[in-house]
């Protein structure tokens, strides 16, 4: 295993975690977040689960200013497949496994304040390791400038990586992985997502850290532009609408809340994407021409391309 | 196929909906359910997934005086499976099946007025048939009266057809099948769970009639005698946290649902199991000795033996 480059991408994540943190706290100003260090140690190979050892560090904020829900976890985990089920699901050769990561999901009060997610991770097994993540918006409204700054941010980190990654590919598997097919709509409206880059493993850890690095510049000016629009209670049973649809891909759909569920992993850091509250209503169907439509469209239909063709 | 019990199910299945119906209309008062008739024809096979034609009747309450969300769905569709995958999930021969059922959630508004969800079904699959049901109460603070009652009505229902059915048997296997492994917690508080009865189908057609029967006298006193007790904020954001935990259930463990999901099923229908509204908070943990605690230690440790044994 290629321990050392495994090492500098769990000291990265740590760090980054660090600065997202802070950056967050800033934002607030008053609401702190609680950060648990937990450690595990192997618990034993009940019902074919991996045996996993490792420790984390998950930081919660919750009912601050304009973060209703938020959650930035560093993992770093050591295990051995217990079932050929899992294993077969990686890449790589043998039944050792590590894995180490940030995942961020911020979920605003202000539903003109779109939820965002981010995650970058390295793993290896056996003489295999890669990297993989993604970030994606979720808006509740179709903001022009805001979709078009985040997905601006995005393809500028691949675009000044384009030797090791495809920015058009990056950013249709953002729209092929959070998508949501028993209802016919995406997650968001796109990013990027990749995964099992196993080749130039250490010109990858410095895209990687470029896009760690982005996550704040994509969504912050979102957050400070919006924070102060005003919103009423129809809006905000939209949002939590919205939000039932965000716990259905994340329950039903992602692939890594799967597999942290059914491989035994810690799980209130596993759940600290879920938002703080979510709504389900029978058939609901916004009226023609309003602004909830036009989001509906929207995630059924993609993005308007024109949008996308003026990022550069 | 032996249509003539297919048909017979189908059409008890149908009545006992409107029974129920009626019956929670005359509990509400003014409120009343909305019913949709539905459709489906074959729409292909795309992506492996089933063929399957059918029809439906999805009856759904919002907003009522006692029931914040409630649906009782009637269903009978016809199928063929294009995904060796699901083929190998049931019993039987060959790619055809078919299958009716009805199936009731009721999420009422008041925390002391537990939820409760019933589902009965007849399925096929080339020359094997059978039943398969269940029901069981989700309180959100330990009433041990209710408990009993609920408890006492299944098992009744049970020992009436004790030559059909071990009451003990589907009482454990009610218990094991509501279980969110994630959260090392039950659903709720037991009730009765059994599938893949071949045997004596004339006799179990008796057995589910009954047991489809039992469902109103099981929860409506039980919903009658709690409706007025007052409830604080503090106790409705506890029904909403725990509500979180049934969203977590029938997203991540209900078999029901992920078939109706993955086969591509009507999803207002699949999903009218939600509630209205469910809230996640990291690392809640009740005050030691309060009624949430005390709740939490049963869903976690299971129902007093003692109160069971009283059961007759």
């Amino acid at each position: 295993m290629n321990d050392e480059l495994f090492l500098q991408s769990s000291a990265f994540f740590g760090q980054l975690q660090a600065q997202i943190v802070a950056a967050l706290e800033d934002l607030e100003g008053h609401t702190t977040f609680r950060c648990d260090e937990w450690r595990r140690d192997d618990p034993g190979t009940e019902r074919g689960l991996p045996q996993i050892a490792g420790r984390g560090r998950t930081c919660v904020l919750e009912g601050g200013r304009v973060l209703e829900r938020a959650g930035v976890a560093f993992t770093q985990i050591d295990g051995v497949f217990g079932h050929e089920q899992f294993a077969a699901s990686m890449p790589g050769d043998g039944l050792h496994f590590r894995a180490t990561g940030i995942s961020v999901v911020l979920h605003p009060h202000n539903p003109h304040i779109p939820t965002v997610h981010c995650n970058f991770r390295r793993l290896q097994r056996g003489s295999v390791g890669w990297f993989g993540g993604g970030a994606d918006l979720t808006p509740n409204y179709v903001n022009q400038a805001d979709i078009v700054h985040f997905r601006r941010t995005w393809r500028q980190v691949c675009q000044a990586h384009r030797h090791l990654v495809d920015p058009a590919q990056l950013e249709s598997a953002c729209d092929h992985y959070f998508h949501l097919p028993h209802r016919g709509e995406s997650r968001g409206v796109g990013g990027i997502f990749f995964d099992h880059h196993t080749d130039n493993p250490t010109e990858m850890l410095g895209f990687v850290q470029q896009a760690g690095l982005a996550f704040l510049p994509s969504w912050l000016p979102i957050a400070q532009r919006n924070q102060h629009q005003p919103w009423t209670p129809e809006q905000r049973q939209w949002q939590l609408l919205r939000r039932g649809r965000y716990v259905e891909f994340n329950l039903v759909c992602d692939r890594g809340t799967l597999f942290g569920l059914k491989t035994g992993g810690r799980i209130e850091s596993i759940l600290m994407s879920m938002p703080a509250a979510a709504n389900w209503a029978y058939d609901h169907t916004p009226p023609a021409g309003s602004a909830e439509a036009e989001m509906l469209q929207v995630l059924r239909n993609g993005v308007d391309p024109r949008w996308l063709s003026e990022l550069g």
